[in-house]
Formats: C-alpha cells, structure tokens, sequence
C-alpha cells in the first residue's frame, strides 16, 4: 500500500482563544474507499509526535505509524473502511504550525503562533471530513494525544461520531503528566539556539529538544520493558551503557524530523486540554456524546495510566452510556498502543463491526 | 541543636580505578557523644545531593537534611548515640570533588577529576572513621544513594559494621534509574555555559542543571503526591501551573547550592555501582556480610521501587541472614525516605536498641 500526502488549504480558522488564523494547511492521508452513502469513515488521530502518515509505505519507503493497525485485513480493514488521519494544528508535518510562513509578515510564526488547542486540533479536523461531504464518521480512533481528540470528537460533535476509541489516554493531563512537558519545554527552551523561537534559519536547538526527547522515551517505555531492552548492559567500545547509547540515539535523531516550537505549543495545549472545562466531574460532559466507546488502556502505562482510562469508563456507566473497556496486559508501557498488535486488533475489528451493524439499522 | 561541620584532610586516597588521589578532603558533623569503648557510633551516609549537615542547624538558620530522623529522643537518638555524616567523594560540600583545587596544577579538577565510584566514597567515609579510632559501628545508614554506600559497607567491612539499615535503595541501578541519570547528565551537558566542565571563573551551566534537577524533582514524588500537592492549579497571574511554577523554583534554586560536574561524576557513581559486579545473584556477595539489616521501602517510591529492597531481603534469607523488611505505606514517593517521620523513628528506635544489645553480649 503506497501512501500519499496530500494536503488542503482553507481560507482560515477560527480559534478557541477567538484569534482568527489565516490561511490554513491540513495535511492528510486517506486509506481505503469511501463507500456511497458515506457511512464508512474512521478519522484516525495522531499522538504527539505522529503525522499524517498513518499506515501504508511513503515515497521515502517509511512506513506508516499506526501501519500494524490500519490496511487491508486489520483492525482498522481498509477493504471495509475509509480512514483518514491528518497532522494537527501546531504541527510541522504539513499542516500549520509555528514553522509555517505568517502570510502577514512573510517570517514564519516561529513564537507569534497563536495558542492552539485540542479543540483547535479537531475543528481544523471537522473542516477536512466536512470537505469530504462527510456528516458523521463511524469511528474515531487514536492514543495518547489521538484519544484526546477522539474525546473533544465525541462531546463537541454528537451527532457526528458514530463510535469513539481512545487508547492509553486520558480526559485531562495530572501534574506529573505537565510535570513532564515542561521538563521537555524547559530543556527546548534553556538551549540558546532556541533563540526565543527564532531559529529558522539557522541552527535548530537540537541539544536541548534531544534532552526533551530523551525525557519523552523513558515516560513512553515501561521500568520492565527497559529492564528487558538494555538490562545495564554496557557498550563494549566505550563502556556507556546501553540505554544511554539509546536515548542519546533517539534523541539526536529526533531533532531532523521535528520542530522545536511544535513540541512547545502542541504539549501546552495537551497540558491545558480539560474535557470537563475545570469542573471535578465528567459525568456532565460526557452525556453530551451520543457515541459507543471502546475505551483500552494498558497495564504497564505508567504515563498514561489505567485510572485515568477508568475515570472516563465511569463517567460514561454513571448515565448508562455504551461503553467497552479493556486493560490489555502489556509490558511495553505507553508504547503499547503502538506496538502490542493483536489483542488490539481484535478488539477493533468487533467494535467497528458492530457498529456498522449499528449504524446500518438507523 | 548547633551544627558545625568539620574537615579533615588525610595525605591521599587510593581509588577503584587504582588512581591515587592527593591530598582529599572530607566534611563531617557529628551527633551526640561518642562513649567510651566507641560503640556507639551510628554513620549516616546521604542521598545524592546531600551534605554532611545531616541534623541540627547550622549557622545560616539551615536545619540538616535528616534532622526529623537525627536529634534527642528521636529515631538516631542523639542521648544514646554517636552520629556521623560525611559529605561523599565527589561532592561539592566540603568534601573534594571536581570543584577542588588539584594540587599539581593549581587548577580546578573539573572533568580531569578521577572517576569514583560508591566504594571510593566508602573508603574515605572508613578513612574518618578510623580516624576516631572507632573499629566498629552500631549502625551504617542512609536512604536512596546512601543506601548503596550502607550496602557497600557491609560487604566491604563485615566485621566493623554491627547492623545496616538501607532505605528506598538498590544493589544496582535498573536502565529506567540509569536513564533518568543520563538525561540529567545529558541536559547538563548540552548547556554551552558547561564549557566542557570548565565554567569555575565564569557563569556555571544554570540553565542545564535546573532542567536536571526538574527530572529529579519528578522522579521523587509520586504520580499521587504531586497530585495533591499540585493538581491542575494554575497560577492567577500568569496563567501557568503551579507544578510548573515550583518545578521551574526548585531547578532555579540547585544552581546556587550544587556544582554540575558533581552532579555528573556522583550519579555515574550511582549508575555503576553493582553490589554484585556484575554477577547476577546477589546472594555470595550478601553473604560476606556480618551484619543486621533493617530494609525499608515505601509504597509509592516508583524511582527506587520495593522489588528491589525486596530483591537484597530475599538473597539475605537464603542464607538465613538477620534482616527485617518493611515496606511503608506511603503518598510521598521516593521523598518518603526524608518526610515519613513516625513510622521510620520506631522502626529504627527499636532496630538500634536490639543491635545494641546484641553488642553488648558479644
């Protein structure tokens, strides 16, 4: 399956915050055909770091990031299947960012990018699926970040979302979640070649996103999945160990293929993100949705852990809406819902069927 | 209770590696009356970025840093007991470390300073302790970095350590604990005021030593702890969150109390250290020792978890070894082993008496 980015332009966007951005890029890609009456759309919603580039091979022979789950056969079975994933707002894989020209300047924004949010993110989502006459998905699917989104999806537009599944995610960041992006931001930031954001042309703060990267993969991976990767194994040329010859690797890499800026607007906007608005409960939110759910979280998370999977699931059973929730035992930590193939797609190929099956009848 | 920390400076210091290191250094306070057949002396060994101002306070206002645990009537009782704390090898409170003068250049070590490691901070702790011509201790003691030394001590020393007592501890750092290191390690050394360690006469790397010290700072409360004492609460004036707003004043306030090449040449220290070098049971290398242990973990401590305490009781009872093992119920964290006040004082009150009783037989 050849993959390609395309992309669409829009006359502008209007923010939460009520600035008003102007043009507007979404890069997209799209999976499998839409089917006549449309029904058969599943947006597919990327985690902080991801792209449009979901599954199938690109020109440059990579292969998509969620590719085990989406395609012909798989959980996501693009033979039955429309699915489409776009890069967020904020983002620098195509679609507008703090990296894009500001038409009003002709400089990029770099640091005069407006604030964004997760509802930014989906509305500039809901511009793209609207583009495609399509009036309500079958599903919407995505982890970490992604199921942020799914959230917003689902109690911003009801009617629009047939079914929604979070993975490995959560309805607001805790303090140790912040904790750990504004280590990130802060290590962006304490690099001078950040420059306050002006960096454009000349040389990216690449120590310090490194160090935020770094920071990143120990809170993706588990202490056993780490435990098992590297042990305290050590580098036979320089006696480093080998979980430091790792990250310095991951973090380095990192710094070719990701904006410095992005990682600061999109992980405040994470951070900021509050499905019930600052109230304690989300009870009062979540009856807004009119949405089946399947809800999976995994046991060795510890970024984004069970309970906050849980405190979804119990707000949506307190008003007796439809949800399935799984902990599938995994050991990969956060990573899971990348990696542990199998029990996921299982899991997603019966919800989506059956709510095909739902969907149908109506 | 006035603290006043002493120096002492013997002629050299053969190292590990096999380096001799000449002249070295060591700051100490002492606790109590040492009485006369000295044994009663109890050696309190400190975490990372710890001191030798364990109890009391200090000229500058200062209370010590286990002072709730060390004092009359409590946990160490001060009335029954001789308490020593030294700042280790390495450090940057009295004790020599990368910041010293090196003698044969009339420079600062900076970087040329000599790897060390936990059992050279133990030989120089040995070195003052015979210089008070104590042949043997009542107690070796000490939380998280000190419990290693406390370990080390008992392995090296069997015969002048009468029982030990390491908290929140390790026999050997997991790659989760060596990873959150390197990052520190890492965001230390991507700061260009580091200048290769050279930075003494001019600005230190603040910037990069503030984000080390915000991992650190995570990695020592619990997802719970910073849940309490945080929330999502934002700051009125500006907006940002108050995990953010202390993460960023803790970082700020280490630079002005600790060097950043001790940061780098302790926590390899830390990473290195392997009570069992390398073999995979610890149960030949425990049972060296000649000495009562009293292992305490906490709950909530994900940075130094209960598996590993567990791990050193379980190859102690192997061999049918005097240990007694606690695991506290705790919110706090690894910080649990500093804050849990009451429940650590009885454990220890009882444990020092009954090894005190059992020397007095011998």
């Amino acid at each position: 399956m050849v993959a390609t980015t395309h992309s669409k332009q829009f006359e502008s966007i209007e923010l939460e915050s009520g600035v008003v951005l102007s043009p507007v890029s979404v890069a997209y890609e799209t999976y499998g055909t839409l089917n006549a009456d449309k029904s058969n759309t599943i947006l597919v919603t990327h985690a902080f770091s991801g792209d449009a580039h979901a599954a199938g091979v690109d020109a440059e022979g990579q292969k998509g990031w969620w590719d085990n789950q989406i395609g012909p056969g798989k959980g996501f079975d693009t033979d039955k299947y429309f699915v489409i994933c776009s890069n967020v707002l904020g983002g620098c894989k195509g679609s507008t960012g703090p990296s894009s020209i500001n038409p009003a300047t002709g400089e990029r924004y770099a640091m005069t990018f407006p604030v964004i949010t997760i509802g930014d993110m989906v509305t500039l989502q809901k511009m793209l699926i609207d583009s495609f006459g399509i009036t309500r998905l079958l599903s919407v699917a995505g982890g970490s970040m992604g199921g942020m989104q799914v959230l917003e999806w689902a109690v911003r537009f009801p009617e629009a979302v047939a079914s929604a599944i979070p993975i490995a995610s959560t309805a607001r960041h805790s303090a140790q979640q912040i904790a750990f992006n504004e280590v990130a931001r802060q290590a962006i930031m304490a690099d001078p070649d950040w420059a306050d954001g002006n960096y454009y042309d000349k040389k990216p703060p690449g120590r310090g996103l490194a160090v935020a990267r770094m920071v990143g993969h120990i809170t993706y991976m588990s202490d056993e999945s780490m435990r098992q990767k590297f042990g305290r194994r050590q580098r036979e040329e320089n006696g480093i160990f080998e979980v430091e010859s790792y990250l310095r690797y991951r973090g380095s890499q990192f710094v070719d293929r990701f904006d410095a800026n992005s990682y600061l607007f999109i992980t405040k906007a994470m951070d900021m993100f509050d499905l019930a608005n600052g109230a304690q409960s989300l009870v009062p939110v979540l009856a807004k949705s009119r949405t089946r759910y399947l809800i999976i979280s995994f046991t060795s998370d510890w970024l984004y852990p069970s309970y906050q999977s849980l405190e979804i699931v119990s707000a949506l059973r307190r008003r007796n809406q439809d949800v399935a929730y799984i902990e599938l035992t995994s050991n990969y930590g956060h990573d899971a819902f990348l990696v542990e193939v199998d029990e996921q797609t299982e899991l997603i190929r019966g919800f989506l069927a059956r709510t095909m099956k739902e969907v149908a009848k109506k």
